[in-house]
């Protein structure tokens, strides 16, 4: 159990890697870069995906379904797009195996070459593109607004569970549009979705802001994002929100009709979250003793555990619990009563610390005479004894309680972690010792932000939508600045 | 709109094609068999998926997900899977592509050839038993009972829509025994589970029973199996649960020490229904106007039309559809109130037939002053005058009466359509004739079962479960047959 979890203080990474597979979240397959999601890891993303898909369909989308492969010709057609994708996609080239006339197993049948071969989806923009052409004639077909639920292929080189996987699953919405503003405010309302449903579901403050021109989606004329600080000082990139202009609609001749009958190109959007996030939740909150989950998502949210010596302990404890049990889930929680007796309770309270159930209760013998129960919080390790009469008043407020309480330790480490500097001297010396977000005045060139990524390995994570109007000296070339950029390392 | 429906009676596969595609559920892709789902078809695959789930968790499974690759070797670990499985798959076999040197477009970059070719999985017994052989040690860790919902691949060479693509959406659950009879319990059970979503959910009667030897899963020891009856006389499975025995566990060298201590392989079963439910459900209650939605997987359950000359008719009709609008949603069900001005009252009626929305409310300014509305059900098209005060329930109802209502035409048709036959000159008439599913007798053997397929085209779809007592004679061979196994010819 949680033996052998490697401090963050020693190494973070380590630390990481350790407690994704201890706390059963996921694992690698046998082929390279894929993970496996197990059941604990997936019952959380299944959660997260109820919540996003519920705060979709609220703000008007549909969901629909794109096919997994996608011509090699389609990719040819937006340019930075085959640019970015190409070097690292997973191509169909064949369509049958035979049997191995030299040995036991299956070889490629060359048979079944096909004519153009076919890659599986990074992303779907040119797939649906092509498609919107078809449903798109006048501005009556507009807006069309669809998200899609799927798995998705980028041949990663260097690849860590949750953060970065050659195989991940997300959604990915496309809009399409008759104006351009139309499609602004669609790409600004999906990133404040999904700072919303990070803030209030996962517990971890956000940044809102735009991309630098290098860091943009390829193929966006806009890439909106949030940023979240994670406790190494990193920052990670929560989702991201591209206003695409006209580009996709240029590249696979999409027009529509509009009022005065005057052929236009749609204005086109997409936007997407994936497991990354779950890596994200992961680092954010956890501690030396595993994970530490945000209520609204821990697919068990209260776990109660017997302490008892026979079975005639176990009968009257079982009696109290399973009545807290009912009352919980009538409340809308999921509740887990682990009565097994083939482990003893310090083994379950190890296991649950680990997977980072919020609440724990723990009902002895002695409590029930005293007619309470131990109640222990993972957000603060603290335990408290409480009466059973009124206990399920007591849960359902912790629940905000305890997200509340991890939200605003994520938002002090952020304030603590974020520096403004004047100086390039003083940039390098808050990124070595202490990292996080350093806000500093930039040139706004991409060769300043390229020099200060090679000496530094620290990148603009955004620049803020509040036109901030302090006037300052880029930090690198002393040249004007406009307003501060938020840079940071970053995963 | 419904104009163009072709009859069922003159071209039923015509008629399935143009409904698909009218009804706004999917169409092809530029990927040769490769299909996209529409909004519209999408939403009831998401019921279905919800509903599935929901007694999926109910009966203990837990959701996680498994690489969409399988290295080509695991294929070969199981020798009737990758005979299967081998002629029909799609193989990535190079993980980059670069600019063509002359040309515009992209090429696959040779020098980024994969080791080990990898297949796109069309199932993941092989992925998932190489994982088990990790997770099992002791029958402690006995049993895993997982499912996942995910896309797959199979190369086929004549698609349709729902019915045959190449890539399909399904669920595939993968659970792990310490014994035989907990196995086949699980196989049954999930078998039931089908049955009773088929029947509860999408009203459409199936017949349960086993496979004959040579209609079983690659791999399998038994496949049982639920087949319904489609408009045209032919059989539809609709889904299969297969007992592995100790197949996959043997191939991927799978054992866990019992009580005793004593290491024993593990049993296995598998089970899956796809995006071909869609097909069922499509074919099985639609008419020639398009489509009939049984009520507890449609999108949309209620429709409600303003009929209105002028925006006064207008807000007094919408004042009274709201209210409405809002009792429903209160009692769970889906409602739109479609007050757009760009379309005529017709034109919706006919938009709504076409779709399968099981109740249409239409309330004009004499209605309003009527107190009453104008409800036609798409079943029956029967329309009748409701008073407003209590119309709720009167709709509430309605939900339960229809899909009992389509339920029984059903149950029917299958009856009208199975026929008892006792010798091969009936049986080669009665295909001809009015096909349907056919009870006669076989004697049991691979060598009739083909022959009878080769001479008619129809197959064994099922073994009934109930150990019919009757004894006969083969209608082939005339040999001693031990019970009626159904034959039929099959989508």
């Amino acid at each position: 159990m949680a033996k052998g979890l490697t401090k963050r203080s020693e190494n973070y990474s380590a630390w990481y890697n350790e407690l994704v597979k201890k706390a059963d979240l996921a694992e690698n397959s046998a082929v390279r870069g894929c993970m496996i999601i197990k059941p604990h890891g997936y019952a959380i993303w299944e959660k997260m995906q109820a919540q996003l898909d519920k705060m979709f369909k609220e703000t008007g989308h549909y969901n629909a379904y794109f096919p997994i492969f996608i011509p090699k010709s389609f990719f040819s057609k937006e340019a930075s797009h085959v640019k970015e994708f190409a070097k690292e996609c997973a191509i169909v080239t064949h369509y049958r195996l035979k049997s191995d006339p030299d040995g036991d197993g299956v070889i490629v049948d060359e048979d079944a070459k096909l004519e153009e071969e076919l890659i599986v989806r990074p992303t779907s923009e040119t797939m649906i593109w092509d498609s919107y052409k078809n449903w798109i004639q006048s501005y009556r077909d507009l807006p069309i607004l669809l998200n899609q639920w799927c798995n998705v292929v980028r041949w990663e080189m260097r690849t860590r569970l949750f953060l970065r996987t050659t195989e991940f699953l997300w959604q990915e919405g496309h809009t399409a549009h008759a104006t351009r503003q139309e499609a602004i405010d669609e790409t600004v309302q999906m990133m404040n979705i999904y700072a919303e449903f990070v803030e209030n579901y996962m517990a971890l403050p956000v940044l809102k802001g735009k991309k630098s021109a290098s860091e943009r989606f390829a193929g966006a004329e806009d890439t909106y994002c949030i940023e979240a600080l994670m406790q190494d000082g990193k920052a990670l990139q929560a989702g991201t929100s591209h206003f695409l202009g006209q580009n996709f609609a240029k590249a696979f001749d999409v027009k529509f009709s509009d009022k005065n009958n005057k052929l236009e190109y749609v204005w086109g959007t997409s936007w997407g979250v994936s497991t990354r996030l779950m890596g994200a939740l992961i680092m954010a909150h956890s501690d030396d003793e595993g994970l530490i989950l945000p209520p609204r998502l821990a697919p068990i949210q209260v776990v109660i555990v017997p302490i008892f010596r026979d079975e005639e302990q176990l009968k009257a404890i079982s009696e109290v619990a399973n009545k807290l049990t009912d009352q919980l889930r009538n409340k809308g929680l999921t509740v887990k009563y682990d009565n097994r007796d083939s482990f003893k309770p310090g083994w379950k309270f190890a296991e649950y610390e680990q997977k980072g159930v919020p609440v724990r209760i723990a009902i002895g013998p002695r409590d029930l005479e005293n007619g309470e129960v131990e109640l222990a919080r993972r957000d603060t390790k603290e335990k408290k004894t409480y009466a059973i009469s009124g206990l399920s008043e007591v849960i359902i407020n912790l629940m905000d309680e305890i997200h509340e309480n991890i939200y605003q330790r994520a938002l002090a480490f952020r304030a603590q972690n974020t520096t403004y500097v004047d100086s390039y001297d003083e940039f390098k010396q808050v990124l070595l010792e202490k990292g996080g977000f350093i806000y500093a005045h930039w040139d706004g060139t991409e060769t300043t932000e390229q020099k200060i990524k090679e000496e530094t390995k620290a990148t603009i994570r955004l620049i803020p939508l509040e036109k901030n109007d302090e006037e300052g000296t880029c930090i690198y070339s002393g040249e004007p600045s406009q307003g501060r950029v938020v840079f940071a390392i970053a995963y």
